[in-house]
């Protein structure tokens, strides 16, 4: 259990003090195998998603759009298009290019070292030619996995702490990390970066909701447990951390 | 000194589940009193930023902002405007409005709980309309408070770990975090959704930047000491949490 000194010197760089030796200790200086950039979609078939620039952004610039952007949270039964969604994983997670040798992804977004410690898991209720159930991303090829066929809207609230709408909604986005990807160039002082990089991910999901007449809200409270057992995670070299549903707004 | 173990738990909201029944105690929830919105600016004299719309976004969608976006290190010796500026503060930390009671504001970000926990610090060096030095923003009043005269530029690099282009710029962001004002409200959970937010505020300044044609870089590796005494922060009760440069990119 930790107390708020602790808590606060995790938000601080204060443990570039200590293990500044260390860093020259990272398993990426020792020579290990670099981890893959993303989880292995071998064996399953890949649902390939549009063009993610065939969306109709509705005229707004980056001023309307940030200032227009709220956090959602009553959604319409309406469908949302696979076009939107396809745009809304292109802004989250896009790769834009792959360095030499496989060293890295340039996303859509930055992260620490471009090591995009993060997988995206869909649970897909109301989606324009996609079965109900859980979805994975595979950011490499753009398109899908289908893990599970279902209606999840219940067991999401559930892992959302009771929080209905987080379940009732077109598609809800669990992001996962895998914190080795950051640990093996970081090592003890991934985690910090880690949680800034997760927050770049989910501004772009709100911004590029709000271009598309799209709602969302962040949800940092979730049950841990009940979420990894959900997607079907092992809590420790994978686990969910930071989730948010998505659907047309019924005002808007 | 903290292990993956350790780590890898602060990613994950595994302390929910042995505070649950804590949350219940919160300062909040005890009736203490809410800490204010925003530091004070009393006695100092308040700048008045230009309006933030007055900016040409050079009719850029936001694909084309999320797709050209990348961190850019090498900028130019050209000025900003203080149009420019005003509009990467307004993205980044703005006040949209102030609910009942002063109890939040709400801002151009998400933030957990409308807490809002963050300060922003600038080193200016090329905006046009304003000394060289360190300010202050305060978003209440879109405006800056003028703290100290001078090129900090040596002094910001060196606070950045040795990266002389995070001083070499028209103007270095320093975001610091006031952990109490989440804390207030969540407490011992507050310190993953405060690098959540800090994530969201940062990927709102790339995104401004690149609308303006500007360009930034995140820096999560700083000196917590230095920087925290470059700009006279405690260290504790509010210290520096994120940092990025911001020029005008020499190739574009």
């Amino acid at each position: 259990m930790i107390d708020r000194k602790e808590g606060r010197a995790f938000l601080s760089n204060k443990i570039w003090e200590e293990v500044d030796r260390q860093l020259k200790k990272t398993d990426q200086m020792e020579g290990k195998p670099q981890p893959p950039l993303e989880k292995s979609s071998e064996g399953y078939e890949l649902i390939k998603l549009p063009d993610p620039n065939a969306v109709n952004l509705h005229m707004k610039d980056l001023k309307e759009i940030i200032f227009s952007r709220e956090s959602r949270r009553i959604f319409s039964d309406d469908k949302i298009s696979l076009e939107s969604l396809s745009f809304l994983l292109w802004s989250t997670q896009g790769v834009k290019g792959v360095l030499k040798n496989n060293y890295a992804t340039l996303r859509t977004v930055p992260s620490a070292g471009a090591r995009h410690p993060f997988e995206t898991y869909l649970f897909v209720r109301l989606v324009k030619g996609l079965k109900k159930g859980l979805y994975r991303y595979v950011a490499l090829s753009h398109s899908l996995i289908f893990l599970k066929e279902g209606d999840f809207a219940k067991e999401v609230a559930e892992a959302a702490l009771g929080q209905k709408f987080v379940g009732q909604c077109a598609v809800t986005f669990v992001w996962s990390v895998i914190p080795y990807r950051t640990e093996w160039r970081y090592d003890l002082t991934s985690y910090k970066p880690i949680l800034l990089d997760a927050g770049h991910v989910c501004q772009n999901l709100y911004l590029a909701c709000e271009a598309l007449n799209l709602g969302t809200c962040a949800i940092a409270a979730y049950d841990q447990t009940k979420t990894d057992e959900l997607i079907g995670l092992d809590g420790y070299d994978e686990f969910a951390i930071y989730m948010a549903p998505v659907g047309k707004p019924k005002k808007y």
